[in-house]
């Protein structure tokens, strides 16, 4: 088994759905991200919190044996998210980011770190991406994930560190909005194109795809009558992805698509409660058990 | 192997696509229906069309042997139809249509078709496909499409003669607006506590979705970069999907799942070209190929 490195957000959020409004609940990719991991392989964290983040959800992570080496506290308030989803819980709707300490946060890896086999650059600064991803020696496999924002302002950046990256995880709109085309397969193609060796497109609802050089997979969602909570759910998806490959330590074609398989399961736990409540309540067994309801959804 | 009857319009299209414009194409849920589940099985077709229609459209049916002792030639004009996709060639845009001879057409069913096995009631008014139904004495499926217009302005009518069918077959915005739900997954349920023991949600460029009573079953869709024309893509997927279980005379589970993948096959070939160019155009061979392609899709 190998272990998982993480740097990324931890953050408060206030989520408004339809049904109900959660303030101040923990949230930040890296919590999803490393939560959802954490039930297949070792996790190393790298993240920045503020004054007024919780010793009890510091806990929380490091009650689950999460390496917090890399999690620094610093003064100021931490990363503050609010957003909004609409009836159809579709994108969610930013009302208001603040940064805090994480607006000029530059991550220091710990040396113990510096031997990660897999790692997860969540969603921030492509150019601080891409220095976290140089203090690591030898990764055997680096997926990156991120969003429009930095699409649109430091396109450059982001191109440059994915060309460095074995995996991109994007939503279907990132996809398009990348690469400007409607075509999601053509814009797999033109990530694929730039080095990384797989893409997976998340479309929520509609499941997802993996795209290599050489095969698609498609992943169906979890059949939902209704989420309560879609955030995190990109960020648990890629816990579960890159956890299996490091629970099995490869990344063939084979582990691949089971890791697509495994990101929906962790997505689907992730989107059933507010905040990390849903994935941190998941066991293996869980996991067992949805991988076999996603695979009973398309046995013919 | 079983035989199939169809009763829907046989129409003229006008079609523009951000790419390009043909007019005056033969279109009409009949005829795209007819040609696809004619890779399968006998068909015996139902349907009107006016003076103007084109008798070598007429033979390009009757050469591929679909029985078309329902079709009748009345004075006036045939069903015309003008609708525009945008860009994302999701959703077509009706533009205009012109119901000519179909308007106050009553759909008459020759006797010999009266030991039909298989019926697919075609998007029509839905007291039409429920006339039509009595006149076949005891078919072993019957599958049936509607669209929004008549959710809105014969809802009680529909809910009736959807009381009366085995495969409703929906696309997911119709799904929504019958049953009053976002949940696609809902609206299913609530469907299938109407009468009919399956509904396919079909959702474009996400696939499709079976549901019964004891299983769903998702089909991916087939992976294009791109589609000509997404117009016939429903009725050829009906095509397919009753081609498939007349084909095997069965309506069991497994039979149902494979439908599914049928449908898609079949839809696939109609969005590949304008009109019924693509369906007209694939062989059984064609459909073995995409067959196997969409399974490759899904295995782990």
């Amino acid at each position: 088994m190998s272990n998982i490195l993480v740097v990324g957000s931890l953050a408060y959020d206030d989520v408004q759905t339809p049904a109900e409004h959660r303030t101040n609940v923990l949230g930040g990719a890296a919590s999803y991200f490393a939560i959802a991991a954490r039930l297949y392989a070792p996790v190393r964290l790298v993240g920045v919190i503020g004054d007024d983040f919780r010793e009890e959800d510091v806990e929380r992570l490091r009650s689950r044996g999460i390496d917090l080496a890399g999690l620094e506290r610093r003064s100021g308030g931490s990363f503050r998210w609010l957003g909004r989803y609409d009836y159809a819980m579709n994108t969610a709707e930013t009302i208001n980011t603040d940064l805090g300490v994480f607006a000029d946060w530059q991550p220091r890896v710990p040396d113990s770190f510096a031997d990660s086999e897999f790692v997860f650059l969540a969603n921030i600064d492509p150019e601080i991406q891409l220095a976290t991803l140089r203090r690591v020696r030898a990764p055997k496999a680096v997926a990156l994930d991120t969003m429009n924002y930095w699409i649109d302002h430091k396109r450059d950046a982001l191109l440059e560190v994915i060309s460095h990256v074995d995996i991109v995880s994007v939503n279907e709109s990132e996809a398009r909005q990348l690469c400007d085309t409607v075509s999601v397969a053509k814009a797999a193609r033109d990530i694929l194109a730039r080095g990384p060796r797989a893409v997976v497109v998340k479309r929520g609802e509609y499941g997802s795809v993996l795209f290599t050089r050489s095969f698609s997979f498609w992943s169906p969602a979890f059949p939902f009558d209704e989420v309560t909570d879609p955030t995190g759910a990109g960020d648990s998806f890629a816990g579960g992805f890159l956890g299996h490959l490091a629970a099995t330590g490869t990344v063939d074609d084979r582990a691949l698509r089971r890791a697509t398989l495994h990101g929906t399961v962790c997505a689907s736990f992730a989107v059933e409660r507010f905040s990390v409540d849903g994935i941190e309540a998941a066991t293996p067994d869980d996991v067992a058990t949805r991988y076999r309801l996603l695979q009973d959804l398309v046995k013919v």
